[in-house]
């Protein structure tokens, strides 16, 4: 298969290296890798098989090999390609571009024992940076505002700069975490709130992604056991944790993404809060931390072993609290293992 | 003018917010921004001068939008539209699509007395945030990774959460500064270093951008007065130091961008390190960290009061040493003010 990958995940898999302004192009046995010289030196000693170009023109250099290439069709996703990008890396070139949409990720799918090995290290490492970040609360939270908590959720998850983050850490207090994604506020926790964490970190580059939804006082852990004071909170994170419980016991290799969605929805909707559960049952996490497959309520996808995929149900009351549970699974001997 | 915008920053300049899953689409005398259940709350809350629109799938509600209303001609930026988005978009639609690469930054290039007040107090933080930085090293930094060195930056410049970033700060050590975009290593900090430092944060969501190359010692600060033991770091300093203080000192409303280019380019030309100036003088800061005007030995746009820039002269001696000053300007009364 000849094609061209421009997305910097989707090049890493291919040849171990990859840079914010780069091209990847498979031409039957040969591969090439452009990148412009600000990444020259990290290039050269990265990159596998594949043979490295530095230009300042990466679209006009591919396009330049096309052009002396014999190749009659050229596979490319059509997400990953701005308009302006393709147009500067077809022009006056007879080839045919055949657009295959997630190219990329559907390549990445199935992890390999290499990849899940990853993933199980990046979400050990997650797990406990969560533990990490209740003693940074205990010790020093309190009283400060969600900004100075995200970064103390930065803090932990990075182990002070050592690991990237998966994606800015989500930290909300009561009302706050009815947004899904919702952006740090100033407002200040105590020891009586309702506080959601989402986050994940990158170990060689492999996501982990975790949400934990914590009633706090001065001893509050980041587990799965909670007690809420008000009977609706509580209502509603018993309605979660059993959604997500169920879900991975229930889930097997061989039954379509709508159906894993339906084991967490089904029994959010019998408890009442159908309408509050506001988006998918979760997502698969690899290189980028949304990818195949994703597990939605018109998924037709097959699960099959060795996917790795989030599952995170959640309950969101607007202008009163929200409560979420995710952990990832991979898909071994049929069924669903929490990383 | 009828147009669509999908990018957050070209979004948030016409409407006061954004999500990173809207769409922004002006027909007329109507504006629409149309975003999904996610940001529901935020959006009714800030959105300006526009409708807002729930929907699950935003493409689509586009379609319909366009499909409903009686315009012939739609705007769109080419470099900003995904292939497969364009598609959705367009699907079954007689209007003309027009394409207007960089639409929403043309539109920015000037920026407003507003903009220009909150640019100027992004790098006045940005500038605070280095002394910051440096009283940080000196006390806990030295005999650290450029992986913690990295995270304190974070901390300085985000005041502990407060800020966002521009960017990920870049903090190299000796050779890894010859990487003009290094990634951080293990390398550690010692007391007799040269350290670069490229790090911005976000104020009102817009950007600063600062780079200071130093000498490290135990009471060394991130001023442009530096002494190195090396000659051969000390000349390229002095050549990069003054190539930017030139650069800025020339610099006036009505050259061509080219032209302050040359500015700085051919300082470091003269001193026999021109091959060792491996990207352009500097680039346009606002919404984005990379932003219209482009300070590069080609660039024919005419330089205007309002605009704002970086300029960011280097020498990149590979295996060696980098060295980069950088201060962003405004154009003011003819000539270029620092920010």
């Amino acid at each position: 298969m000849n094609y061209i990958l421009q997305d910097e995940n989707a090049i890493y898999y291919e040849c171990d290296y990859s840079s914010d302004n780069a091209l990847y192009l498979k031409l039957g046995s040969e591969a090439f890798f452009i990148t412009d010289g600000r990444y020259k030196l990290e290039a050269q000693a990265f990159v596998k098989e594949a043979t490295v170009l530095i230009e300042q023109d990466i679209y006009q250099k591919a396009n330049e090999l096309l052009k002396k290439s014999k190749i009659k069709k050229l596979k490319y996703d059509p997400k990953e390609w701005s308009i302006y990008h393709y147009e500067q890396l077809s022009k006056d070139l007879l080839l045919r571009f055949k657009p295959l949409p997630d190219l990329s990720h559907k390549k990445r799918i199935i992890k390999s024992d290499d990849e899940l090995k990853k993933l199980k290290i990046a979400a050990k490492l997650g797990a406990k940076a969560f533990d990490n970040f209740a003693q940074i609360i205990k010790d020093h939270g309190f009283k400060n505002s969600e900004y100075v908590l995200t970064h103390m959720a930065k803090t932990a998850l990075s182990q002070y700069g050592k690991y990237a983050l998966s994606f800015d850490p989500i930290v909300a207090i009561n009302a706050n975490a009815a947004k899904p994604h919702a952006t740090p506020t100033s407002t200040q926790l105590t020891k009586k709130d309702l506080l959601l964490v989402d986050a994940g970190l990158k170990y060689n580059r492999y996501c982990s992604d975790r949400t934990r939804t914590v009633s706090t006082r001065k001893d509050f852990d980041f587990g799965t056991e909670q007690r809420f004071k008000k009977k609706r909170i509580q209502k509603a994170y018993d309605t979660v944790l059993k959604a997500h419980d169920h879900a991975i016991s229930k889930a097997r290799s061989g039954m379509k993404a709508k159906e894993i969605d339906a084991l967490a929805r089904d029994i959010i909707d019998k408890a009442g809060f159908g309408k509050y559960f506001v988006h998918s049952t979760g997502h698969g996490v690899g290189l980028d931390i949304h990818e195949m497959p994703y597990i939605t309520s018109k998924s037709e996808t097959i699960i099959e072993d060795g996917m790795v995929y989030t599952i995170e149900p959640g309950i969101y009351i607007p202008d009163e609290f929200g409560i979420r549970i995710e952990d990832m699974v991979a898909m071994v001997g049929g069924e669903a293992m929490i990383l």
